[in-house]
């Protein structure tokens, strides 16, 4: 079961009013950087901090009533359990979220503080698939997986919808959009939006090095994995391979992919903080990353980034103001 | 000359497409510590990182071209600077700026960046309106004054006009609504505009310890001034008296001020680090703080906050995050 243009626009319907319709920010600082005009999508805006909220608020308004009054699972590395938790909250269920034991201290309490029971597991040993599928089992939960999943891909395309209108309205009709990309949901949600209705856009994941399973699989043409679970700061966006659905989804509509080292986030932290007065987490940033410091990759006008969450650590988002 | 509400809605039009409709945001967070619901206008995503480009680029788009064309000048702590460089460069016109030289960095480089001339003075015994009004002579530049000016006024009143329409389609008829203020340019245009198209918000104004000369004022029924012209972290907003437009539109349509520590402005800052993802000055985080902080001296079921700027350098913002 993979998703279309229409699962998307019924996305949009049902979350709207829910979820925000992020603004189309610039910056003449990050054009000259760029060396081209730069349109910047803070999903770091959006409710819980994060673009996952499209897709969980897209997942659980899609459920059956029954099937959801007894509550929802999730396994995330926390923004997708803090967009989970912040959906269940909105329709009175209970959720319990499978997070990594390492996860940054701001998304672990943030879940907890919407509501959520939080269940930690180790990410280099643990199996969180196993895990919330045991305890979905246990309990009568709906698991809702961060990525590999319809209606949350569905919500994610929401963003792709937004962007097309938004460019629509400064006439920009072809451009490069770059996606942060962990397991593929916003950035085949986009793909599969502006496929449709913004053809002459090109969305490009950007991951970070180490965990560019995706940029690998796109090149290769097969499911590629990564040999690491840890070793990035990019913590968002660190996962094991592609998914089932979003990969042939990103092989249909995406470009090539970038790869970017935790130095250049850093660096892109930094530009969102002066140029965009953006709070925006590391792995949030590899997008904006590679528009400033791989531009030779890029051959159009225009490049569109997703900003696509600012779930970061004081001490951490410290760190890139003092680089 | 004063200004109108006509004025205000001539002055949306000609900014119209230049100037960012800010988006209205909130956080269960932040509601949970303000004890109501609280909506955030970040003016910090404004075009040059404040609201001020707003009144900018209202002033500059009002004058004769042939006034315009010799160029204009403007004195400013950094704010002003930027908004005026901004619309100058716009409109292919020189700038010069004449800014304290214990101004922040960021936006001493930010100004200079923009295209403009920097003429710098010293803030506790230079007089900047002396010094501008000469160099204006001598070069045939038109002033652009920081708040002061009824073009001025009528633009930064457009985040009054944006405010009412995004409170109707949210059902919020009645707010107290906080206003970072200095001179009173953003907060009697925001006044005026209200007290038109949302009577029931009752616009009030912020400011920092030392430099509480609106609320002073408002309380006593005459301009009262400032002691001294230094020492507060909310460099944006200290200014010696309210001005002589501005002051009985502020004394028409306004409610009490609210005076806040700058440690109140560090915390307030935090928590738009940590709630809204967005970057804020000390000067711009006052009515947040006072929202947050002394939510006692508020009755209305709902606040509404400006963050008025987000042109901070990193070594001060990471204050913030160390509290």
């Amino acid at each position: 079961m993979s998703i279309d243009f229409a699962d998307i626009t019924a996305a949009r319907d049902r979350i709207a009013g829910h979820a925000r319709v992020t603004p189309l920010l610039s910056s003449p600082f990050l054009d000259d950087l760029a060396g081209r005009r730069v349109l910047v999508k803070p999903e770091c805006l959006q409710v819980t901090g994060s673009f996952k909220y499209r897709g969980a608020r897209s997942a659980l308004s899609a459920m059956d009533p029954i099937t959801r009054s007894p509550g929802v699972i999730a396994y995330s590395s926390g923004n997708h359990a803090q967009g989970v938790a912040q959906a269940a909250r909105d329709f009175g269920v209970p959720s319990v979220i499978v997070m990594p034991s390492d996860a940054p201290e701001l998304k672990l309490a943030n879940t907890r503080a919407l509501g959520a029971e939080v269940v930690t597991y180790d990410r280099a040993t643990g199996d969180r698939d196993a895990i919330g599928a045991q305890i979905a089992l246990e309990r009568g939960l709906t698991l809702v997986k961060p990525f590999d999943e319809p209606m949350v891909i569905a919500g994610q395309g929401t963003v792709g919808l937004e962007l097309a209108d938004q460019c629509a309205d400064l006439g920009v009709a072809n451009a490069d959009v770059l996606v942060p990309c962990g397991g593929g949901g916003l950035t085949s949600g986009i793909a599969v939006a502006l496929s449709s209705k913004a053809p002459g856009m090109i969305v490009r994941p950007v991951e970070p090095e180490g965990f560019d399973d995706v940029t690998r699989s796109l090149a290769s043409g097969r499911m590629e994995r990564n040999t690491a679970m840890t070793g990035s700061i990019c913590d968002a966006i660190i996962t094991p391979s592609p998914g089932a659905l979003t990969l042939p989804l990103m092989q249909a509509h995406c470009g090539p992919g970038f790869v970017v080292s935790d130095t250049e986030a850093l660096a892109a932290m930094r530009a969102a903080f002066l140029r965009l007065k953006l709070v925006v987490e590391p792995g949030g940033a590899v997008a904006l990353a590679a528009a400033l410091f791989q531009s030779r990759s890029i051959q159009a006008d225009t490049v569109i980034v997703i900003l696509s969450g600012g779930n970061v650590d004081p001490v951490h988002f410290t760190k890139s103001l003092a680089e």
